[in-house]
C-alpha cells in the first residue's frame, strides 16, 4: 500500500486538529432565546440554526454581515465518456452565466443579498479522464485545496459551498463508491437528465475508474486525486479554512457533499461546522447524508448544484437570525409567560 | 341526525361549486421554464410552486405584489379544563405584540416583505367549553366563516392562513377525532409545551367533548360549530373566499391546517389551491396531511403557530417566483442547451 504523499501532509493536519465550538456562545443564544415570546423550542430547527452560528462564529450574538455563496468551476476528462447530455464548455458558459446575473443561484443570491463568488479553476484544461488516468497528480490536488483555502480569505461570516462541472456527478458518484463501497450502479444518478442509457454510462465509467485505480484508493486524498475534481478538492480546502476562520458552512448538494465526505473520512469531527443544506433529488445523495450521521435541512426536490440548495438553506439561517436578534422579549411586549 | 343548518347552506355551496386551475397558465409557465438555464425540472418543488402560483391566480406571469400572512385570533372556554400552560389573557397580549413587530412572525414577514393583518375574533367573549356545551352556535359559526370571507378583500394575490388562541391545539385536536376517528390521545399533542399530566387533560377534554355531541357531529360544519373555535371558522372562510378571489392559500400547521381538513371533508377539490407550507412537530399534524393527501413543503420542527411557518413557506414560493422571472434562458446567455 503506498503511503500518502507528503503533500498532503499540511492538509491532513488542519482536518485532525480541529478547533472545538464555543459552547458559551450557544448557552447565551439559549438564555436569550428562552425570553422570547414564544414557547420554548416552538421554533425548532430555526432556533439550532442560530445555536449554530453562535458556536462556530465563536459570537453570543452571532451577525451575517456577509455570507457568501461560492462556486467553484471545474472541467472533467471523463465527459469524454459520454456521461453528460451537455458539452464541455458549458461550464464555462455558465460561470459567465452565474456572474451575469442569469443564472438560479445569482437570482436567490440577488434577492437575498447574499453575497456571489465564482472561482474558475483551469477550466481550460480538465482533469485527467478518471476511467484512464488519475485526475489529478497528488501535487496538483494538495494545490487545489489549497487555493480553496485562499478563496474564503474574505472573511465570510457563512460560507455556502457550491460547485459547477459538466461530468462532476459522476465524479462524486466514484468519490463515494471509493469511501463507503458499492458500484458505480449504486451511486450514479441522473445528474443534469441522463437517459437510461446516459445512466449506464455513468455506472460504467465509475467502475472501470475504480477498477483502473484500486490498488491506490488508500487514504481519503489519495481517493481525491485519483477520481475526484478541482472543484471538489477547493471545496474541501474552503471548508477546512472556514473551520479554522470561525465561518460556519453551509454545503449544497450531491457533489459539494463530496468534499463534505472525504473530511469526514479523514475525521468525523472536521464537519461538525457545516450544515447541509438539502438532500438532493439526486439518488445517492440521502445515502451520502446517512453516512455523514447529518440531517438535512430542506427536501425540495432540487438537482442543479451551482450552490442552489445551499442558499435556500442561507435564506433560513437569515431568516432565523433575524427573528432572534428582532423578537420581543415576555418582559419588554408585556406577555404572560407560562403560569405552570 | 340532525339535518345541517341552512345557516351554512351558502358556505357548503361555495365549497362544493369551486373554480378549477388555468392549465393554460400552468403551460405558459412550463413552456418558460423549459427555456431557462438549468436542466429541466432541476429545481424540483420551487418550480411546482410558481406553477401552483399560476394555476390558481390564472395568471401565465404569476406575481406576487402583495402576498399577506392573515392571523385569526380566538379565545376557548375549554381551557378552564387545564389544556394549557398559558393564560387565556396571552391571546390578546400576543396579538399586541404581532402588531407591534415583537413576535417571530412579525419579523419573518418584516424581513422578508410581506403583508400582515391580524383579525381579533371576540376575544373577550371566549367559545363555549366543548367539554360542556357547543363551542359555537351555528348561526355565529356561520357568520364568523363570512367574516373570514371578508378578511381577505385587501386583494392579496398569496394568502398566508395562521392564528393564534391558547387552547387550540385542543379544539383541533377535537375536530380531527370527530372527523377521522380515535380517541384525544391519538390527537393531542404538547401545543406550547404541557407536561404528561397536561397532555393527559387535552386528551381527556376531547374524549368528554366527543362523548356529549355525538349525535351532532353529523357535518362537517357542524362539527366546527360544537368542537371548534371561532379562529378555525373565520380561515375556514378565508380558504373559501381565497379561491373565488383567484389567491392561492399557504396553510400553517396544526391549527391552521383544521380549517383546511373541514373544507376538505366537505369537498376534497376545494383545498386544491392550498399549499401545506409544513408539517408541525405538533404530534397528530404529519397524520392530518396524511389524511389530505398533501405533502408539506418544509418539516423545520416548528410548532408555534401565528402564521410562521406559512410565513416561512411563502418565502420559498416568493424565491421560487424571482427565479422564474428573472434568470435567462439559453438563447440569451449564449449557454449550449444539452445534445442528447
Amino acid at each position: 500500500m503506498p503511503a500518502l504523499n507528503p503533500a498532503f501532509s499540511d492538509i491532513v493536519e488542519l482536518l485532525v486538529a480541529v478547533p472545538e465550538g464555543d459552547e458559551a456562545a450557544v448557552a447565551a443564544v439559549r438564555a436569550r432565546e428562552g425570553l422570547l415570546t414564544k414557547p420554548a423550542g416552538s421554533l425548532g430547527r430555526l432556533e439550532e440554526l442560530v445555536e449554530n452560528l453562535a458556536r462556530w462564529q465563536y459570537r453570543s450574538s452571532p451577525r451575517l454581515d456577509n455570507p457568501m455563496v461560492t462556486i467553484f468551476a471545474g472541467n472533467h476528462g471523463v465527459t469524454d465518456q459520454g456521461v453528460s447530455p451537455y458539452p464541455r464548455e458549458v461550464t464555462a458558459q455558465m460561470v459567465a452565466n452565474f456572474t451575469n446575473g442569469g443564472a438560479a443561484i445569482s437570482q436567490i443570491c440577488a434577492l437575498h443579498e447574499i453575497n456571489l463568488r465564482v472561482f474558475e479553476l483551469a477550466l481550460e484544461l480538465p482533469t485527467g479522464d478518471i476511467t484512464q488516468e488519475a485526475a489529478l497528480d497528488d501535487q496538483m490536488c494538495a494545490a487545489t485545496i489549497a487555493y480553496g483555502m485562499e478563496a474564503v480569505a474574505g472573511k465570510p461570516d457563512l460560507i455556502g459551498l457550491g460547485e459547477m462541472g459538466i461530468g462532476n456527478t459522476t465524479i462524486a458518484a466514484a468519490i463515494y463508491a471509493a469511501l463507503y463501497g458499492g458500484t458505480g450502479a449504486d451511486w450514479v444518478g441522473r445528474g443534469t437528465g441522463v437517459d437510461d442509457a446516459g445512466l449506464a454510462r455513468k455506472a460504467d465509467a465509475v467502475d472501470r475508474a475504480l477498477a483502473l485505480h484500486k490498488d491506490e484508493l488508500t487514504h481519503p486524498l489519495a481517493i481525491l486525486a485519483r477520481v475526484g475534481g478541482r472543484e471538489i478538492a477547493a471545496m474541501l480546502g474552503a471548508l477546512i479554512a472556514a473551520r479554522h476562520q470561525k465561518a460556519p458552512v453551509v454545503v449544497d448538494g450531491f457533489v459539494a457533499t463530496a468534499a463534505a465526505a472525504i473530511a469526514h473520512a479523514v475525521n468525523p469531527a472536521a464537519i461538525d461546522h457545516c450544515i447541509f443544506a438539502h438532500v438532493s433529488a439526486e439518488s445517492g445523495h440521502a445515502q451520502v447524508l446517512e453516512h455523514l450521521g447529518k440531517r438535512p435541512l430542506l427536501d425540495l426536490g432540487m438537482r442543479l448544484g451551482e450552490g442552489s440548495g445551499a442558499a435556500m438553506g442561507m435564506v433560513m439561517i437569515k431568516t432565523a437570525l433575524h427573528v432572534h436578534n428582532n423578537m420581543s422579549t415576555f418582559a419588554d411586549a408585556s406577555v404572560t409567560d407560562r403560569t405552570h
